[in-house]
């Protein structure tokens, strides 16, 4: 560990085990302080800072909440020949992921394409990690999951979704995956909060105030509601993750969450659909046509300037992994006393 | 038949009847004109009129184009427990797909969720039909295909993806299913011909010109590219397609589609993915807990004034189902002069 100006160095082992550290401190059992540890050294890594030890703190948080339980063991269920449950048993998402992986893998692989339920799970990770993990098996990967209802449909006036993530990831012969993982909403909230908290005004089409019009006053969004991105195409999506992350799992949906949470400003507690596809099921001894055509497919998209969705992120992973990261001064702070 | 203004009204079976003689007058086999024929009155009846009697036309010039063959029968190939190919041998999509969907349906029981790649189709259709076809089969269904590449990535200047439209269907217990059926791109190319043919000025975030700048000139956007909705969102998703129902399932992409038409100006010929989920394979005995969640999830969303997608449809519908359909007279002429 080394320090200069007001950032503090970390390699990535460093980092991984100072947030380990923390967790076991407060009672996280050490199956679920490895599987989150190495998400947030992934998001720091990536520098996706809001994914890296930031999180930290709301982490503890939750766990000191009471709802979560630290040592929750995920269990298991064969649902049928191409689903599988994993209950977890209202512990951190991560472990449960973690768990079910190679059964998911397997069942992928055996049936062409199948789906993991990770059932009455915490959440507070990114999913392209996830997604990231089914792709290193050489599986296509879809995940999503709902959150808290801070999101209103097009032309409502009132939250119903959350923020409903989706994920992909496509397994490239050569180098990073294709992958992309973003919110149906317009925006993260954290964004909103964060510009309430400096008085600075948002674009219209974040949110709306409490009578349903678009608002540029980030105090009213947050007593309103956010918009989804793109309009009614956007809210189509939220709605199908609520559909196929609550409903159809046997899960929350964003709504009943948060009446779950009952202001105790836990992570968020619901479900997770997770869907998993083998290439060479579909396409047998021509998968490797289909490889090159998902190539000339990202040449085109390069070629011509535009990026590829986590192209930032793979850049900045190559750095950490070269350099290390860098801390700033007070977050570093403020985790250490997650010691006190 | 009566008549009335200047429009022509029919039943749903007279329209269902004048199609399919169009298409069998132009030497479509029997099984695909029913199928054809079902869709165009499908549309015609929702009052989707880009899908409806309009469609005629162009589905008689892709015949006459002769890249189409008008008496392709599909076969059908299982490829794994959980998926199935159907080959439409260069015919178009929609005898395939009703030729695939009880085996897709068979399989999704039988696995929890099942996928169908059909392969060499022309497509000139919405996906709603299919997914909506799915759900009445008390099946969850996602449908999605490439086109021709009209479409810019995010950032881009060219196009690469297709309009690549995402459809998916809810079943409900009670009523129509929750459906949405949306194109990645931000509009359909048909509205943006319209307002070249007008001298009407296009919203700035429909297309690129040549440069890759954003138009709002019809004309130099026919020349450039659209745009996908949703920034970099939609062209994620954009590209999702491209992969899952192109390269993963063997078949093309949106500019390999768009090259092999060679400038034939046929319906474009390329793949189509579908994927059926059985909810009670996922929730057994509970399922009935799923369906409350997702009617209290669609009371939320229509309780504040706002629509569920597909609304507008459903109520055109009940409409065409009580008093038939009224075709304007301009387009009955064009399609009696098919007759010619």
């Amino acid at each position: 560990m080394a320090e200069r100006d007001d950032d503090v160095a970390l390699s990535l082992a460093e980092l991984f085990a100072l947030a380990r550290k923390v967790l076991v401190h407060h009672g996280v059992s050490a199956a679920h302080a490895d599987a989150i540890a190495r998400v947030i050294t992934q998001g720091q890594r990536d520098e996706c800072h809001s994914h890296g030890l930031y999180r930290l703190p709301g982490c503890v948080r939750s766990v000191r909440s009471g709802k979560v339980d630290p040592h929750a063991q995920p269990m298991l269920r064969d649902v049928a020949p191409g689903v599988l449950a994993v209950d977890a048993h209202y512990g951190f998402s991560l472990l449960a992921f973690e768990t079910g992986l190679p059964v998911l893998a397997e069942k992928a692989r055996a049936q062409g394409i199948a789906a993991m339920a990770i059932n009455r799970c915490f959440h507070f990770s990114a999913l392209w990690p996830e997604v990231e993990a089914i792709a290193a098996l050489g599986l296509v990967g879809l995940a999503m999951n709902p959150s808290h209802s801070w999101v209103a449909p097009a032309g409502g006036t009132r939250g119903v979704f959350g923020t409903n993530p989706i994920a992909f990831a496509w397994p490239r012969a050569k180098g990073h995956p294709f992958v992309f993982d973003f919110a149906t909403s317009a925006i993260a909230r954290g964004d909103i909060e964060l510009h309430a908290r400096d008085g600075k005004p948002i674009p219209p089409h974040w949110a709306i105030d409490r009578d349903g019009q678009p608002t540029t006053d980030a105090r009213a969004a947050l007593e309103g509601a956010m918009q989804t991105f793109g309009g009614h195409k956007g809210s189509a999506l939220a709605a199908m993750v609520e559909l196929l992350a609550g409903a159809l799992i046997g899960d929350l949906t964003s709504m009943e969450s948060q009446a779950f949470d009952d202001g105790a400003g836990a992570s968020p507690c619901h479900g997770e659909l997770v869907i998993a596809i083998d290439p060479t099921r579909f396409s047998g001894a021509e998968e490797e046509v289909g490889q090159a055509r998902a190539e000339r497919l990202f040449e085109a998209i390069v070629d011509q300037g535009a990026r590829l969705p986590s192209q930032r992120r793979f850049e900045a992973r190559e750095r950490s992994e070269r350099d290390g990261v860098r801390v700033p001064r007070k977050l570093y702070n403020d985790v250490m006393k997650l010691f006190d």
